[in-house]
């Protein structure tokens, strides 16, 4: 029951900080959402901060099963991999009208300069999705899928920033094409040089 | 004097906004910015969307201003001139400690999903950015820089759209590497195909 109050938190704030951003989202606006007093939340998150950097673990957490899903699929090679991982998000932001964006993008960009704590926990997030590309691509490699000489690590580095820009884009754009011209540039000029 | 005040408030409010985001930043700190009494700011602005949207122009033209005093340079090759952006803006956020990035992008992650107003001029600022170096590539298509087959529509809203994601990254890496892996993936792998 308690870490089920903890979660119902953690679902409706991250949705609410997810589409607003996280100075723009008050603490009663969450408690709202969730139907929980005031003195529980406090039980389960120290502060509103708190709160924030373990909606930052929650959106890691949920990227990582996303993709975990794809990279366990034995019929697909390690790019078909990736192209299903973008094409997956591709998918996700139609059903959402383009809206939302990556949750860590956004907070990095909104708290990057504002908060050192919540700038060490996105550098960690991100990190992470970099080493989910950088292992798909070490494979990829070895499958002889790409060229030897293209560094996994910067290639993946590069995915992920330039994914992050392409959702600042699709906000604005409420539509497909940056997403679509992302992928078209990552899989027709750096993976097929 | 009248245009001089506007300027004011719009300068030191579009330097905290660029900082802060623009919902978190409020009326009365960007009247205590430039000193300016509440009744004053109302002769400029018809509100804070108002002055918000005014300041997405201010940053528009600064990046005209910016962008076309490179371009004039006839010294250059169109790819130089490219290179020479990039480079003039690693200059900029080196001396910024890495902080604030591109006011557009971050407006654009901010407000894309909340305000119309604010989405249709984020859009139109984005669309001029692209055209700047667009017309770069086009000009380095006819200097047989780039190869004849690349679309220089579409290369140049990569181009912008993947600076907006290393400048999110940036954020919370604090260091040139996002900047400088951008650069590294357009000139190696985009223009050189």
């Amino acid at each position: 029951m308690r870490q089920n109050t903890r979660q119902k938190i953690l679902e409706a704030g991250a949705e609410i900080i997810h589409l607003k951003g996280y100075n723009h989202t008050g603490l009663q606006e969450i408690l709202q959402a969730t139907g929980v007093p005031k003195g529980s939340f406090y039980n389960y998150f120290r502060s509103k901060e708190d709160f924030g950097l373990q909606v930052i673990d929650f959106f890691a957490d949920l990227f990582a099963s996303m993709a975990g899903e794809i990279i366990r699929d034995e019929s697909l090679t390690p790019l078909e991999k990736i192209a299903r991982m973008l094409d997956g998000f591709m998918d996700f932001f139609k059903s959402k009208d383009y809206a939302y964006g990556c949750p860590i993008g956004n907070l990095a960009q909104e708290m990057g300069d504002l908060s050192p704590a919540f700038r060490e926990k996105l550098k960690r997030a991100a990190d992470k999705m970099v080493d989910t590309y950088r292992g798909l691509l070490e494979q990829a490699r070895i499958a002889g899928e790409i060229s030897a000489d293209l560094d996994a690590t910067e290639t993946a580095y590069f995915i992920v920033s330039s994914w992050h820009g392409a959702l600042v884009r699709m906000k604005i754009e409420k539509g497909q094409k940056p997403l679509e011209n992302h992928k078209r540039f990552i899989f027709d000029y750096v993976f097929r040089r």
